[in-house]
């Protein structure tokens, strides 16, 4: 277990169990199915609202296809500086919607400030084309450093969005995460606080491949329908992706297994805070760890067998390292991460001498 | 079970168990994994030859990634007038390669006729800019309906397109029918004919989602990898797929149950040669069987719980049906299928008495 | 003068000194000068309706305008087997709209046969994500075949595609020309025959640039606007793109031109029915004549410095040639042919004796 | 005459003339005409170079020609923090490229900082996917704050670019304001210094509409041609855009009236350095005055007819106004901006008492 990242693991015993049952019988194909319908009514359920929901192979499909739904000639969508749709999605989200750029917003800790999204919004005044029009906002949850929005964080970001008349998008790829640290629920994280669309995922959480792209207005679902086809993310056999989505919301399944992770990344994060030559970037919130890690420390958890990729951060807004020397990395737990493996963590981070070992 | 397609069944006991055992672990995101590895060096020995290979979640991804690989400014590629990436899979190949269109040629049974292609071709002289420029063609095998080219047939095809330079690109969904049917290679019937790539479908043939871009020229990995993600296709847990593709190919499984398919479509196809109302389309190759109904045989099927689709030609060269009144439809065995459901079917569509029970 | 297109031509007279005038002073760039405003007021007039317009470089620019606008996700767009969106501009109309695909229509003498479109949009059942979305018309008159459609042929295909909520477009490369011929006015060519957008092309009729993508709706042109100026064809200094239209809508100076490019198409149209070895292919309607050549007829007109491109037709429903070893060629006059270059056309194709000199 | 840009003004007497000379005879379309001929040996004649040259419309279609020749899946460009590429054409050079995005680099005066591109690059891992591909740098010169790269700033930024296997673009939509100023030849601004392709602007400079892509490797022309009318951008008349550059490049024309709106612009910015509550951001070194200006200052200038229009740099690294209240503002001089003219603007923000007249 190296903790380099939450899709490291595998699926959760009852997501392959699900994958197995569903092998059963026919089916219709492209999501004609029970599962299909059983699983667009949970989410309902889970959202409490009524929903437009694609299932799809990646998160990156997920986003590329809420935000393409938001689409308008020459549009412009608003992130954060960090954002994964524009930084680690190779443009996916801008290539199913050609001609649309993104703008990266500052803000605290990796999230997008709501002023420095208004002063974003001036750049692009209505009705002059050569700017392009401002259509959509994207915000992460968790962000890409771990931390979550609240409802009233998101509804702030949402608000400055909705006056410009901009549609809201939650890139939701560890959205359990962020419902187990902030307790809200998900329609207190999304419609509730103004997001439009989310890309939910469940794939870090548990599943093998558990991503869905769901919309609060069903109005855009006769064209998304599609877009989804033409992206080639409507799986034939989407009974085995709808299984996975049943699996992870019935019982709470999903929030267990993020509650769990994230309580492991809580763990690391203390192993990073107890460390003598590491430290931590951000207080943890979710079950990422963002930690400051001395050459020696990076060395010591090569040498143990914990992969160490150093981040370079696009935002100007972290925290500076205690040591010039000293270079970011990310620790993430999932919801197969046992104390025991962190406390493996923790020794090596700890002791210099145990780690060639 | 109803014949409506073979990607109506699940997947096979052996899939389903390779999909159980990729779960334990961790494993590298994103490919980097022990199975991917696997299941790279499996598909190099089922080929007889070096390739670069993507796993993608449905064959309109694979057949996207293998024609934007071979795109150009205002590329054309050359297709059967019913082929799949023209006609079923609202234009995504045409979406990953923007600006790219299709150009349909006739030919028999369904197949590109060679010499039907290269007058096509005299549309696209070469430099000529208004008219595009000739980039690639793409046929199917097992073909639109049911219908296999031989490693000669292919070679005709391949070496019409070869002498304008163009790349051959073949879809195949239902691969493994092809080669049970012809009794060819894979070798035989891709690189050793002059196809460049292969969109190898193994979901129909008993995965639940096991598609790969199968390219015979490494070269083009470097800039297709970074299209793969951007296309969205990339997935995080890639073990899971690639554990699906090593259970295809291991021990000849894929051929197995396509071979088996085969022999219930040609089952099937007797059963319709046998009804008083309907008719073979055309001889029945592999485990798709394109019938002649007339409206009473077609309620017989209906009411049984068979779903009856009209099935709409694009191409003229069809045989005519032999009353203007019968519609064509399409019934598909599937590793699944067993004999006695075909004979229920064969009974249903044989008694007319018998049916509305 | 060699008859090989009208936009071998230069500009008029009236254009020339317009574009002289139009270069004095100081004016807002992009379209906020007065000629444009100017030119606008003159497109409403001349079509009897509110529009929102849009100059551009080319007619392919007008047209991929205008069927953008139109555009939804895996769109597709009906036109003749010839059309020049989809055959002669390298696909300039699909890379605005990317996703988009053409699915070509039969009828007679190459325009849209309205059955023919009726028995096409039956491959699109409306919600059926697979074969993508019908989402426009678009016909070509002049046609791709020197045939106009009357108001009440337009209405016929029209009312086809409004029967199925497309939207219709009217590539008008040849508009003033279709205008002379059918004696309709340009309101019952378009809109009150159900039209929604002209590319409205000047330049063929005697302009060196003047195209202009014509929409009846001015709702549209919010979005409009921003991919106009993504298309990159948002003129800076555009007040000398709007003289030139002023120049040609002003005083009925296109149509005068347009008629007199008919009357020199009706001569050369005698002159090919009077040759020993050349037939028209149909009767002459406008400035383009298309002729069946024998091989002699080709070289003698060659000889004489008549270039002469073999045309190779995508419908199958133009009659046959006289002989199968003629090849069809197509001649056109211009605004500025005189009675004498046809004259001595005439004596080229008719006198074999004389064509070596 | 307001001084709001150059694009404000008409084309030059010579430039007009020329247009009046092209318009005789027949000449054949789409560029094979003896003027394009003549225009394209004269480019190579400027850039003492082999060159591919397309004549488009706009200088957005330019940058997208030549941007899009250079792109590769999931391609990153990179550019200054104000790009015109990227801040002011609606993303075209985006759109002509699907899935190419932008990243800004901050540097001196608004120029590329070579270290900061540096930097810039290790964004970008060659072979890692998720981030993209860096495969371009596009340098503007004049660059987006009226200042100029001299050939070793060109090619410190090149060689950057090169090091990393980058291909390198230059935006000279006012290329000959630049030489002007440098007093180097264009071979020096450009493959001398390790530039690839050429946005070459004479539009600003004295033409209506004369734009061309250039580029120096002709290999890649057979692949632009069709791009370049894929893009709409191929004129059915090129002659009259030929004409244009020919009346430009003959004789040193450009360099001509660019050297007098340089100097008109140094006048300008001697008005601006010269008034009471304006100043300058920059010191001028072309026909563009970046100036701060105090309310009552911007007032003056709107009174008296001159539209004031409040510039947002994305840059942080310009100098900072005198007063938090004062705004930015752009003043351009053109070829035909007289000294009489530029003295009336001197005289209306010198003199606050005499504004209200």
């Amino acid at each position: 277990l190296t903790f380099a990242s939450d899709n490291w693991a595998g699926a959760s015993t009852r997501v392959m169990e699900a994958l197995g049952n569903a092998s059963a019988g026919d089916a219709p194909a492209y999501g004609g199915d029970a599962f299909t319908a059983r699983a667009k009514a949970l989410l309902a359920d889970t959202f409490e609202h009524e929903v437009a929901a694609f299932f799809v192979a990646t998160g990156s499909a997920a986003n590329a296809l809420c935000l393409s739904a938001f689409s308008r000639p020459a549009g412009v969508v608003f992130g954060a500086m960090d954002a994964h749709i524009a930084r680690d999605e190779a443009a996916a989200p801008f290539l199913l919607a050609p001609g649309t750029t993104f703008h990266a917003v500052e803000g605290p800790d990796g999230r997008i400030g709501p002023e420095e999204l208004s002063e974003a919004l001036c750049y692009y005044p209505p009705g002059v084309v050569h700017h392009g029009q401002a259509t959509a906002v994207s915000l992460t949850n968790v962000n890409e450093f771990g931390q979550c929005y609240t409802p009233d964080e998101t509804a702030a970001v949402a608000d400055v969005a909705k006056r410009r008349g901009l549609r809201v998008h939650l890139d939701g790829a560890r959205f359990s995460n962020a419902l187990a640290f902030t307790g809200a629920t998900p329609a207190d994280l999304t419609w509730r606080a103004g997001v439009d669309a989310v890309s939910l995922g469940l794939t870090k959480t548990g599943g093998w491949c558990a991503e869905v792209a769901v919309f609060f207005d069903p109005a855009v679902a006769e064209d998304v329908a599609y877009r989804h086809k033409q992206a080639a993310q409507l799986f034939s056999k989407n009974r085995f992706a709808a299984a996975q989505v049943i699996a992870l919301l019935e019982d709470g399944h999903a929030l267990t297994l993020a509650a769990h992770a994230n309580a492991m990344g809580h763990r690391l994060a203390e192993a990073v805070a107890a460390a003598p030559d590491a430290a931590l970037v951000l207080p943890t919130q979710s079950n990422e760890v963002f930690a400051w890690l001395s050459p020696a420390a990076a060395r010591r958890l090569e040498a143990a067998g914990y992969p160490v990729r150093t981040w370079l951060p696009h935002t100007r807004r972290l925290p500076p390292p205690p040591d010039p020397a000293w270079t970011m990395a990310r620790f993430v737990a999932s919801f197969r991460t046992r104390e025991e493996d962190v406390d493996r963590f923790a020794a090596t981070l700890a002791a210099p001498a145990a780690a060639p070992a």
